[in-house]
């Protein structure tokens, strides 16, 4: 199955660490939060994680030193990189890699002549990953207007990574750990996959094929196992009417779309079971006998995600043949035009980017050295 | 407004209360959980509320005592009521108005000879609140197919209730309590109504449209005023496509349908505001400023309810001229069939429709003495 997954070079292989995991960042638009979160979080992590953050260094070494004069920052070249690897570094400073940018930056205003340099980050992120110099990608927000307006068609992260590394198809699962209400247990982390993204909600209905819901069941349980260390991954989907369907009285594409492609899932060995009601999968006792969530459109799924974690939601791109989380939050322009200094942007969501990112690293790490 | 709002004769009126108010209570499929849940939740809120049951006299005095031997049960025939109204009673003892069934009930066993009667309990309770001798009505879970079996076109509790107190356009609302996390402040009460309701999902965006959204704001708005007592409701609207359209990539709705008829809602001096994206309105930072969430569609709000309340999510009706609540489950005939004396059937949900009716009739009660 993985030969048909991952069509691309894969860079999950076996790692070989010394120290601290290396992660690529990236930073994002100039103009948002993107740089000020990424250093922050990278900060925060320093003693766990080697983020090494790809963007303009100049640009980052003083946005650091108005966010706090303690942090230190080292720059390389990607092609330094390129013919000596990435070299040991301690936390004492976070290694950057010099993307320049093209124009000044002044936050909170957009400028397209900074578009292909954003662009540049994930193509380095890439490259990075393939040769084994980082064992993940975390993305900060960009915005797609500024590189589409420097003249390069772009609909996202997601389909840029898809394209880069030749896959066919890709699954947008959100991740996040509930907290706990007062006196119950705590609940297993929430994971919510979507079966369709940001598409307008009279297509939904349409856009659903057996076909495609089993490419999408493949790539979860494929990923659950390789980059989350889930032996056997239980995946629950909703129906895609109210109540799934309630016999096909309200709407027979559970029965005639995805009770099969559950069937046939099942066939090839998926634990995968529905569809259920979105309203009582949805709850928690459910939930705790669940590794993943398959909702079929996005404000099925992401409203519960959202509200469980208190925004902290991780996004998470299956299907690549590399590990890439982002956070799941804009540039935030308004907020960036105050300036780094203020502390205005939360890099909560950031921190749980790069800890996913790393705990997948980790899983990998761990099948692949159980395999060897 | 509520002219237009309330056709049928309104039971929205000065209570003179002598001791604990009167709830009727309409006990559903009587081959379900229906009869159980309402006895047990009944006799656990007695002191609180007067639950009149509306059954078969015979049946539930039988259930009673299969469940708890120190259950009384008191009889009494409409006629009776109709006569002198609804006698004064003690905690002692439940009131049941017998409304009788035409076959012996087999627990967990359809049958449509009792269909009729499942009926006339709903008929005795809009009776008894248009009478005065009931403050609100709640219903326990029926079974449609028994009633349309039965030879009567039956579509839900809700339709016949709007049906027979002449009520052109009702709004389902649905409100819990949800647990605060350990540490976090305890959260506001959880509302969401919806736009739409029973729908297969490629027919919703259809189904909006400015006037039907305008008419269910105005519902919210005059049923959170005069049944909840909240002064000047704060509605939010979610968005129908993911994002809220983003802009109209994503679906021209948000932009042509729901955002004027928020402005229309707006110069009549309602406070409601969006459309906003569902998975950012529902965290709990945007939630602790809403009296209600407003859903375009059932899956898009009832899923982070039931997560939030843990399933214990109250089903109210507005728009109607009298006070009424569910649970929000069914009829559970698996349960059942296993007999009410194991308690196997939680009436967690029951006692909180109770406790939900005895709310929204004292902010009636609130409202009417303090405008006389
Ligand atoms: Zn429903
Ligand atoms: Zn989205």
């Amino acid at each position: 199955m993985s030969a048909t997954l991952h069509t691309g070079r894969s860079a999950l292989r076996p790692v070989h660490r010394a120290g601290r995991p290396a992660i690529a960042v990236t930073v994002g638009e100039p103009a948002g939060i993107g740089p000020e979160i990424s250093l922050r979080a990278a900060w925060a992590r320093r003693h766990e994680v080697n983020c090494v953050l790809l963007g303009d260094a100049a640009f980052l070494a003083m946005t650091a030193s108005t966010i706090d004069p303690d942090i230190k920052v080292a720059a390389l070249s990607l092609q330094a990189l390129r013919n000596g690897g990435l070299p040991r570094f301690g936390p004492e400073r976070l290694c950057v890699i010099d993307i320049p940018l093209a124009a000044h930056v002044v936050p909170g205003q957009l400028d397209k002549e900074n578009g292909r340099s954003v662009l540049a980050t994930l193509d380095a992120a890439i490259e990075g990953v393939q040769a084994g110099w980082f064992e993940a990608v975390v993305t900060a927000p960009l915005q797609k207007s500024t590189i589409n307006d420097a003249g390069v068609p772009f609909s996202g992260h997601t389909e840029y990574f898809a394209d880069r590394t030749g896959t066919a198809q890709v699954v947008m699962l959100l991740a996040g750990q509930p907290l706990a209400p007062a006196g119950k247990p705590v609940p297993p982390p929430l994971r919510v996959a979507l079966a369709t993204t940001h598409l307008a909600l009279k297509d939904v209905a349409a856009a659903l094929t057996r076909d495609g819901l089993g490419r999408t069941l493949d790539i979860i349980d494929h990923d659950l196992k390789t980059k989350f260390g889930i032996a056997a991954p239980r995946i629950l989907l909703c129906g895609l009417n109210p109540h799934a369907g309630e016999g096909g009285y309200l709407g027979r594409e559970d029965i005639d779309v995805i009770a099969p492609a559950i069937a046939a899932a099942q066939a090839r060995g998926i634990a995968a079971s529905g569809p259920y009601p979105a309203d009582t999968l949805f709850q928690p006792k459910y939930l705790r006998d669940a590794d993943c969530v398959l909702a079929m459109y996005h404000d099925q799924g992401l409203p519960v995600l959202k509200y469980a974690t208190f925004g902290e939601g991780v996004n998470i791109t299956l299907g690549l043949p590399l590990i890439r989380t982002s956070v799941d939050h804009g540039t935030a322009l308004d907020l960036a035009a105050q300036g780094p200094g203020l502390g205005l942007a939360d890099c909560g969501s950031m921190e749980a980017a790069i800890a996913t990112a790393v705990a997948m690293a980790d899983a990998v790490a761990a099948s692949s050295s159980s395999s060897q």
